[in-house]
């Protein structure tokens, strides 16, 4: 492979440094493959033009128009693939290792583009939570929004996944509407850098929405202001450095670290050798070590086994420990690959000659090279202490490669007190068939560890596994792991949103918002809401039926039609006994059945079904003798594709003294 | 009055420092009326007797009992209310101004408790969000939850409202189950020293859950951890400098911080004089400028103005200050009182001379002392630019008194800008009664204020006003407010709560979340679930009913008598033509019904009512001729009181192929 120059992509242009180049040498074989460096950039006016030209165009997109784009790049990382996975093998890793950074990154995407097909609006404002009333007569109330921030992200992204690690940033930063500035790890920033050039080669951006930074990052950080945030993966030394730049607390700026952390997996009380969960338990354990040589932020570095069962969790991980085979990754049955670097090689050798003094190596040579020539390789080391309330090294020193240590626990609350000993972490999980156990570890350990594993036999075949962040849930820890949370979904998304209370008058947050708030106007016109398509349906429009009046016969024949003959309304006696009623009432569905009697319009037209209903609370009871009428009004509309899309319709049911006797929102699927 | 020496309160017991003390004055006469002081207290003991007994005695609590006793110390505050107003008038507060301090701050704990048991379960952990398929079968799932922060909160307060500013951050941690140590400001310290023994002396709360340090927090910051908050209200100064601390970054110590900001407030494009909102912002202005003499971390400090309007607005605004009247706070009819203090006089001089040279002073003369005496009295004074975009110092430079910048603007998206230039914001409002005027500055500014007004002539009457935070909404805001985030009703308990996303298989979540959650069994038992209360109604008991053929003769009778002849239950060929139907269909309020026929038991029993829905969806439309059957699971329960609780249900409709018809939670009123 012939050595390349790394490109940086600023300002929309391809461009290479010429000075102050970094050399870049394949894991497996040692040579050099790449040159790498951003010198000569104006990180100034990458960042200007972020906010100047990129930002503004993917403001004017909505959310749904985000989405699609993601799923865009997300397709085009899928068909370019086998370009990555090339690429990929030179940074130590197997073609699983590659799997779960080309394809787990693409699918990072496509699941942001889901959450953001189906939980996010079709609109620029996303609406949090529901009007809060803030006056008496309700002529003045409290609305949450969320905007995007009109500022840059900047992504500065560990070596171990280049691909999955930008994309599981882009994707909610991309969502929110906001540009992204892109530092890959230097090691294996060729794969990221390929990865990118994909990205913008599809042609799917507007300009302006991603730039690329290939070295370090000059003055970026003096040009921060309270609209940037500043997403960071790597180690906690870098992490605190970045944090601790003045502009960081002076502009308020936002930062994300997610930092290495000492995760642990702990092995019920219950889970003794021969249960289902000891023998999950020890494959987990290995396999941590093993995928991707260790070279994860997620791995399980210290493993807990009640005092009882140390010796036979070793004995265990012993023997599965040998049947790994190292190699070159491309080789058919290797299963585990090199470090990143020989840097990486020299720091985890290092690493465990620290933890060497708090415990002893009872699997592996760290000082051995199982694999001829320049590569970074490095046999999986097990390590046990048997005091480890005594071995601080244990639960401060992380080695960063196929790396883990063993230790006893005397009793639940020790296990909890020994997984919180790590001072924050991303992940840890435990091994239980007992949910009691269970219980007592998320009311203990809960506060200290960001993502929380428990493994049993009914879900163990179905996993993920420890170490699997996923796009759907926060991948972030307290404390050590850095106190950041990505991903998450829509959580996610609205880290790079600023939240704001809007108030004012219903009718005038509703217009904002694009959504129809209680207490806002009700137009209405000739035409019957069931004869418009979305279009035409304007966010407020409402339709005020004829009143009717809801009998005892009614409410009897409901009774007997249905079989719901409930005391309340059909025992007068029982019903005045009920603390709530005051004698016999309607049935709550058919008050839901006479509403929709009142207000469809039964010919065929633009509305296609009734798919749902939700928030339905029933405030007033309906008794026989009384009226009752509707007031169906267009909520949110929006557009799915061709063929249909979705209202809301708020809904009030009232009795002849106006007072609500039912209010909730009905889901249509309409014709757009 | 005599002088008085304020007491720590450290390790449940009061303290009394004897030296290093500092000396207090009263605003309004200049008298020394306190000393006080910290030395000698040992802060790291105070934060290991807050992790070691209060926090397990406020965790060991649910939310709702941690709602009641908010409550009760709410309560506790009103009912000596008037002591509390005796020592208000010496801060320079006037009636008004000691009625948003006091009143204000009993009823943010109110509003806390409220949302508290409404929006919070009665139990220990908090669900966030819905649970996440994780796998093809469903036998592992996420469900992200909340559980309490294990450390201390440590709130650093303002001066200007030393009950409000204390009891605001209370609300939120104490109900999340998180012990506090509190530190008010030197100056208005004999407030809130008051107001906390108050809290103390009505033994309410645990052993632990609060401590109160009266000067200096020494070598507190260096036994932060992870696990704990520091809550932090103030200068921007202050918070840089705190925020720096290496142990913030080291250990990922949560900061929120809330500092002063050059809110602005815009006179919209179409509110000429004349207008109401042009009469509404001028007395808002006016208002925001007097209100505590302008002591407000909200009030506005730029008021923008079309500057075809800037003559008008200066004129008005001249009258209405005019009118203001200056003096002892006791006095009656006087209308603003002093500044905090002699050192906060000075500092407000001196930020008027920075303004003047940007600006000239229109009303009010900053060197004249309005009131004979020692007190801290300053006049209103109003200032001029009509170069904002050449004035820098109006929007950098904060005068924290009665002071404040008028400027013209150009165009709308002039005003954004200028508004913007603030560098971020607590609050922003707009006077406007045009929608696109208010979208346009949402979409425009949204990302650089915390909270925005949007005020017309429908909305001003019942508005809480520019400056007021409220409990129910978001209080911070990016950038120059510091970036942080408080109150916001569930959005401010969690940010002393972490954030944990559970994997596992749904039973063992279930169990552990204390909530049925899809996919965990699904235990039967001989005892309709209608006939237990809810102490004996485990979660996931479960009924599975009978099923019945829904004919199209029940469809057509349903329409006839509901009077709902939608075409598709009604008309074949038109159903078959929709492109969801495959012919017609049950309406989906009969399927509903019929549920309800299927699971109800009629007898009087536990069970009082149906008083809502919620999430229901119809996901496989029901065919005349199909079968469907009901499966009815208790998801949550909640005792309310001795009279009665709720019940979630989850309800799920099957067709004769056991697809899902329709899914929903069913929510009842119960007898506990």
């Amino acid at each position: 492979m012939k050595t390349q120059t790394l490109l940086n992509y600023a300002r929309d242009e391809w461009y290479a440094a010429s000075t102050s180049l970094a050399e870049v040498q394949s894991a497996v074989t040692g040579e050099t493959i790449a040159v790498t460096g951003s010198a000569g950039l104006d990180f100034a006016a990458m960042l200007d033009h972020a906010r100047r030209v990129g930002g503004p165009a993917l403001r004017r997109m909505t959310f749904h128009e985000r989405a699609h784009m993601l799923k865009a790049l997300g397709l085009a990382i899928m068909a370019r693939k086998e370009e990555l996975y090339e690429l990929s093998w030179q940074t130590g890793a197997t073609r699983t290792d590659g799997w779960i950074d080309i394809e787990g990154g693409a699918g990072t995407l496509f699941s942001f583009s889901s959450k953001g097909r189906r939980e996010l609006p079709n609109s620029r404002i996303l609406v949090d939570g529901n009007v809060e009333m803030l006056s008496r007569h309700g002529s003045f109330v409290g609305q949450h929004v969320f905007t995007p921030l009109q500022g840059v992200a900047l992504h500065i992204n560990a070596f171990n996944f280049p691909v999955w690690g930008m994309l599981e940033k882009l994707g909610p930063t991309l969502l929110a509407g906001v540009p992204a500035i892109v530092k890959p790890a230097s090691s294996t920033g060729y794969v990221a850098e390929h990865a990118f050039r994909i990205m913008i080669e599809s042609g799917i951006l507007p300009p302006g929405a991603l730039q690329l930074i290939m070295g370090g990052v000059g003055d970026l950080f003096e040009h921060l202001t309270l609209q940037d945030v500043v997403s960071f993966t790597g180690s906690a030394q870098t992490a605190m450095k970045l944090q601790s730049h003045p502009v960081i607390a002076r502009e308020s700026v936002r930062f994300i670290a997610e930092r290495d952390s000492l995760n642990a997996s702990v092995l019920g009380p219950d889970a003794a050798p021969g249960t289902p969960e000891f023998d999950l338990f020890v494959k987990e354990v290995a396999r941590e070590m093993t995928v991707k040589a260790g070279q994860k932020c997620t791995a399980i570095r210290r493993a807990m086994a009640p005092a009882a069962h140390i010796d036979a969790l070793e004995e265990a991980l012993r023997q599965r420990l040998a049947k790994v085979r190292i190699g070159d990754p491309r080789e058919e049955g290797v299963t585990m690959g090199a470090l990143a670097s020989r840097a990486q090689l020299a720091s985890v050798r290092a690493a465990v000659t620290e933890l060497t003094r708090s415990a002893r190596i009872v699997a592996g040579d760290p000082d051995a090279s199982p694999v001829a020539g320049n590569g970074a390789f490095i046999s999986p080391i097990l390590l046990r202490t048997d005091d480890p309330w005594g071995s601080p090294a244990v639960h401060d020193v992380e080695a960063f490669g196929p790396v883990s240590t063993i230790m006893p626990y005397r009793d639940l609350a020790d296990a909890v007190a020994l997984a919180n000993r790590g001072m924050g972490s991303l992940a840890l999980s435990l091994f239980t068939y007992d949910s009691a156990v269970a219980e007592e570890f998320v009311l203990g350990a809960g506060a200290y560890h960001g993502r929380m594993m428990i493994l049993d036999r009914t879900s163990a075949k179905e996993s993920t596994g420890h170490g699997s962040p996923l796009p759907v849930l926060v991948h972030g820890g307290p404390g050590r792991a850095g106190g950041g949370e990505e991903m998450g979904g829509v959580r996610g998304v609205t880290h790079y949103m600023q939240r704001t209370a809007l108030q004012g008058a219903p009718e005038m947050l509703s217009r904002v918002v694009r959504q129809w708030l209680p207490g806002a106007a009700k137009a209405e016109g000739e035409i019957h809401p069931f004869r418009k398509r979305i279009s035409e349906l304007e966010i407020g429009y409402t339709l005020k039926t004829a009143s009717r009046i809801v009998t005892l016969e009614d409410i009897e024949h409901f009774a007997e039609f249905t079989g719901d003959n409930f005391y309340a309304h059909m025992d007068e006696e029982a019903a005045r006994a009920n603390p709530i009623f005051d004698g016999r009432v309607a049935h709550g569905y058919l008050i839901l059945s006479f509403a929709a009697g009142l207000f469809v319009d039964p010919a065929p037209g633009p509305v296609l079904a009734n798919y749902g209903l939700e928030g339905l609370r029933f405030l007033t009871p309906l008794y026989p003798g009384d009226a009752m009428r509707v007031e169906l009004t267009v909520k949110t509309r929006s557009v799915r594709n061709e063929e249909m899309g979705e209202v809301r319709w708020a809904v009030f049911v009232f009795n002849q003294k106006d007072e609500v006797v039912a209010s909730y929102d009905l889901l249509t699927m309409n014709r757009p």
